[in-house]
């Protein structure tokens, strides 16, 4: 063990399979914090780093596997996951099998029946992080699957960042990670849109824009909570809107997009969509109603 | 003055036209501040309140101006902003007018315009808040328009929420403020479709799932810095990503949404437009690429 290392007493032996960006980050902090590592990866190389710090490469995925009672998984996706395991599913008997690979929750349901089938205990996880946030405060992890695994591990799944155990129905986590990159990949959007219309302005550039962007998004988020406990409770909404406001406003979002040269599809297919449940007769617009829009049986 | 108002010597006075939840948030931290406040409302009944706390309501919008040297005009929206000023236009001159109504850069060119011919000074501006964050660390403002009357000014509207001066351009705030509504309404509408996904699990209500879309959400808000500098010098971004794997990114999001019963269709035609870049040959996905693609030129 290299000098820098501090050594935990109580850290167990650990093996992760793939060092990708996101699979060595995971390897490297948990090295930091002192576990015994063994790490495989298709191409070998890329591990001499961590092995320079005291890291063990395997020769192969079975012999990964052997050295540790805890197994995690971060390669491409599950098909290559699957692939890799297979020919070494033996040694994952008695063992927990942490798969932090993205996928679907139906990927998740049928590899928790692959890993119980073979005597092994089996945690699905998503990392709510970039790789550089691994071992961060900002990093979090969701987990789900049984509950005895994850409290045995808890200590080394904490390493990576706060481990959230979501449920006992394995889908859970890989269904909360999709969601999120969903509300995240939809909030860059915005923020591309909203960076096209200000620097539309030749003297903004998008350097200028972002503090504002960030300062102003932020102060939005605290109403998070608030809407979220109207769409649990819609019968007396904390917040609620005109309809004809809010299609206005939307116009007035489509009008600008349009003057600044930015297309505005987003923004007419808001009014549009307002414009019709006006014209059913609806008049109040509720953080409840704009989900429910969402759900496919409100399609008509 | 009321005994809990604590006079500040060089509070200066203010006129505030429009006592919506908007314009008596505004009056209601002018007064707490010391300020000698005058206000005017279409429902004079409104008033009541702040002149029980020491408000002056003028009779009409002429002796409402007449008031002050400063005039602040929160109302619906310009056109009605027009119809309330022009009987009292004379009273404007040799004073500041600062619009806080919602609207557009061609609304703040004509209004200078107007205000100029009249002999007043004009500022136009964009409050960054919501009502109950006035006067609050969260608030600020934006404002465009020539410099003198917002030095002068400064104390008096630093009461509101922090100052941005823009530009002595007058349209830049409004399009600033539509730029960043244009942003919230998207990342809004992120957290909608999140929450529709999320909730598809029986056991996980909105108020569950909003804390981690707000953790996770402030921690991608790290990222719009540095996506913004790859924006204003594309040559070199530090975030490259292949389109590949944006696409197939996009494709599990709209696949786990359909799985949920929740509409697709905002990823759908993200793979559609990613998937036409790739066969139109591009390999690869930068913040600058995905603003240049919202520019209405970008449309073949």
């Amino acid at each position: 063990m290299p000098a820098h290392a501090t050594p935990a007493p109580s850290a167990s032996p650990v093996t992760v399979l793939g060092l990708g960006l996101m699979g060595y980050a995971l390897a490297d902090a948990l090295l930091t914090a002192g576990h015994q590592v063994t790490v495989w990866n298709r191409t070998p190389a890329k591990a001499d780093p961590l092995v320079a710090r005291g890291a063990t490469l395997a020769p192969s995925v079975r012999e990964a596997i052997e050295s540790s009672p805890l197994t995690i998984s971060c390669v491409l996706d599950y098909d290559t996951q699957h692939a890799l395991l297979t020919p070494a599913a033996g040694a994952l008997h008695g063992r927990t099998l942490v798969s932090l690979t993205n996928g679907t929750p139906a990927q998740a349901r049928e590899t928790e029946a692959w890993a119980l089938a073979l005597g092994a205990t089996y945690l699905d996880g998503g990392i709510m992080a970039v790789p550089h946030q691994i071992d961060t405060p900002e990093a979090f992890l969701f987990y789900s699957g049984a509950q005895d695994p994850f409290d045995q591990h808890h200590p080394t799944l904490s390493v990576l960042g706060t481990p959230h155990h979501l449920s006992t129905d394995v889908g859970v986590a890989a269904l909360y990670d999709l969601a999120l990159l969903s509300a995240m990949d939809m909030m860059f959007a915005g923020f591309f849109h909203a960076t096209a219309v200000a620097t539309s302005h030749k003297g903004t550039s998008a350097t200028d824009f972002a503090p504002h962007l960030v300062a102003w998004l932020t102060s939005m988020l605290s109403m998070v909570p608030l809407m979220a406990a109207d769409i649990d409770s819609p019968a007396a909404p904390a917040y609620a809107q005109s309809l004809d406001l809010v299609a206005a406003a939307a116009q007035n979002m489509a009008d600008a997009a349009r003057e600044a040269g930015v297309l505005p599809d987003h923004f007419d297919r808001s009014v549009t969509a307002l414009r019709q449940r006006i014209a059913s007769g609806e008049t109040e617009y509720t953080a409840a109603s704009a989900v429910s829009q969402l759900r496919v049986p409100a399609r008509g």
